[in-house]
């Protein structure tokens, strides 16, 4: 059985808002991506989506106020609910969602992603 | 949105191996649990299940082999594989899987828990 250690997978690549799948957890991905700045305004109408966050720091904006979060925190945001990730400092963060979601969710553009598995 | 840290919600409680649900994803839930020693060997038919480990040592024992986590380290147990956690030192790990999983999967008894939201 394989283990995945999530600084080594995070120490593979370096582009920022690219998640990269690491596991699979039935048909749900186990992602990790690097940010810093901000993303963009979006939602995911189908499911929910979990940050937990690995180093640094991440703030979650939302319509209604926001969540910072720091390593070892984590948070569930509800589907239907629109938000956009932003680190001013940097953060390397764990994702999960089911296969397929679009990181951009409804925003399709320059930020949304194919997710390649490392 | 409620934010959760890992590392305050495993100082709200003692028991070992007593899974605690933290926050939901779907119908998945986020799980943290204390470990020490052997648990019970069982397999999932159902669900594959999701082990992180937050501080300490996990070794995940199945029948052709061993995987070994320490923190910062994930491994996904596919359905149908049987395995029996264990740490000799201890552990904090978290877990994620279907609600309603039962811990002990095909192996119902003493070490079989009901799982309470904190």
């Amino acid at each position: 059985m394989d283990k995945v250690n999530l600084a080594q997978k995070l120490s593979m690549f370096d582009g920022l808002w690219l998640p990269k799948i690491v596991a699979r957890l039935n048909d749900y991905d186990i992602q990790v991506v690097k940010i810093k700045g901000e993303f963009a305004w979006h939602v995911h109408e189908e499911t929910d989506e979990l940050f937990l966050v690995i180093t640094g720091r991440l703030t979650i904006q939302m319509r209604d106020g926001n969540v910072e979060l720091g390593a070892g925190e984590l948070s569930v945001i509800p589907r239907g609910v629109e938000h956009c990730p932003r680190s001013d400092e940097g953060a390397e963060v764990m994702l999960i969602e089911p296969t397929g979601t679009v990181n951009t969710g409804n925003a399709r553009g320059e930020m949304t992603a194919v997710k390649e598995r490392i």
